[in-house]
């Protein structure tokens, strides 16, 4: 079974080519580039979105899916800590597909573009014989030359998560189970995280601004993947409390702490602060932001452990959303 | 029937955005960016490859594909006048092919992107539940702020083409009819030209760096769709000389003249150059490069006509590949 970690990182030590504009390649959200004597570093991420794979037509609308193909490339500018400029869209779309569903997925994704300042460049359109297939490739822009990396962390850096975790994994299994659109107020919200992500430009714009992020990533696999992520570039293993992870709780979740940590697509940012800087961060953190929480530091030992509210200890296994591990 | 044209049109129209450093947007070969006090413009464009709809796997080698799918890109940078720099590369790989065929794939995308002096810094990998599909991202940069757009055209101006049209349908032809190996030269020279595509990034960064080429668009979905296209950005029609079209021949093929007007993916530049730059042109092409005819000129009134041998005129229809056009 071929794996997405072992499959990068294969092509990252084989193909990677060295360019003096180029200030960071494969391996990070996105890559970094400068071109010359501009007053910014340019980053550029690329993501795709395959029908069955990453998502169920039934299940979203065609906005809805033009909102989410976008954000989740949105995401990975603000986990560089940049401001995204322009995108480009390939799409493959099945012949069942009319001129009216296309014209909805560019709205839906016009509209999200709009409210990050991302503006649509270009693009690729073919018909697909098979499932709907969606490439999108973001640009966006640092402030200053600030950009934030996985591998900045440092043993004794707090670590930081925005938002809830497992709220879209709550979304999905409300999906399995054939809940399109929610009874509840925590239903909806669920499906709203799961179906219409709200990447978080802004934070990571200001927390690279502010220099506040020795490191980042944002969660789109999950906690425990891409905190294994993090620490791997970084160097550093990390011991998180499991009371300061911020659980999303509904009555139809069987286990909230294990989607806290394993639940995929998120889109929240996770990042770690010097020591020094987490005074500052919580006094100036602004009060429109989403919700913050220390849930643990990084170690200079490897590997992650999860300490219990029981008092026990557990270690954090690298496991989660994995588009090459099938059952 | 959804047409690619069409839609092309509908999106610019409806979702282009705007943006102090956007130089130029959705419609020709790449957008342009010009980033804060860069001293050159960014092109930036993308292009997907369906297999069953762009390809066919059985006719290509892993690296032949790879190779392919990177020089596609490298050819609308090349229209651009620009040099290409970096590239990304989205991936949904059939769990049929092995870690040995992805494996042999980046290494033949790998061979022609250090040929043009593009580095692979990202993209995305996923497993495909239909067929193989492969988007690519590729980022270019003008030599100083010299860029060339299918606009720049105007009436009287010289039409321009590299190379020989056709010999990519004649190598097709050759693949419908079961021959995936050349048995004459011949043979061995049309299937190199469908299978491993030479983009022409010399040619179309010197003509821009020069100064030559008013307009250029490079000739994916053959001469009679990219001429149209080219004269509807600039404004103008054209006329064409039989006689002057650099035609491919082959004892297999049925119509020559026919598939050198409407063949697809020859990857060849199609350019405008205005009078007085004709004669400098000539003297000045590099004998290193490919043959290069001029096969007509640029009209003020709309539509496009070819001057026959035979003393006749006929008009040039838009037809040529277009994915959403099916029989």
């Amino acid at each position: 079974v071929l794996s997405e970690n072992a499959l990068v990182r294969l092509f990252q030590q084989r193909f990677s080519g060295k360019s003096a504009q180029l200030k960071l390649g494969i391996g990070d959200d996105a890559a970094v580039i400068h071109p010359r004597n501009a007053d910014e570093y340019w980053v550029i991420t690329t993501d795709m979105l395959l029908e069955d794979v990453d998502f169920r037509s039934g299940w979203l609308s065609p906005s809805e899916l033009g909102h989410k193909s976008l954000a989740v490339n949105l995401s990975d500018v603000a986990a560089m800590g940049a401001r995204p400029r322009f995108y480009t869209v390939s799409i493959a779309i099945p012949d069942r597909l009319s001129k009216n569903w296309v014209n909805r997925f560019y709205r839906g994704m016009n509209i999200i573009g709009d409210a990050h300042g991302a503006v649509l460049i270009g693009g690729d359109l073919s018909r697909s014989p098979a499932g709907l297939q969606i490439t999108i490739c973001v640009i966006g822009e640092t402030s200053g030359k600030r950009v934030v990396l996985r591998s900045g962390g440092k043993a004794g850096h707090g670590v930081f998560v925005t938002g809830v975790l497992g709220r879209s994994a709550a979304g999905l299994e409300l999906l399995f189970n054939g809940r399109i659109h929610g009874r509840t107020a925590r239903e909806r919200e669920a499906l709203r995280a799961h179906k219409m992500p709200e990447p978080r430009c802004d934070v990571g714009l200001w927390l690279a601004k502010e220099g506040f992020a020795s490191s980042m990533i944002d969660l789109s696999d999950g906690l425990s993947m891409d905190l294994h992520r993090l620490c791997r570039a970084s160097g550093t293993g990390a011991r998180l409390q499991m009371k300061s992870i911020p659980v999303f709780q509904a009555p139809w979740i069987s286990d909230p702490p294990g989607s806290a940590l394993k639940g995929g697509e998120d889109f929240e940012l996770l990042f770690t602060v010097p020591p020094k800087r987490i005074g500052p961060l919580l006094r100036r953190y602004p009060a429109g932001f989403p919700s913050l929480s220390a849930i643990g530091y990084l170690t200079g030992n490897e590997g992650i452990t999860v300490a219990q509210e029981d008092g026990g200890e557990k270690p954090l296994l690298e496991t989660g959303f994995d588009h090459f591990q099938r059952a």
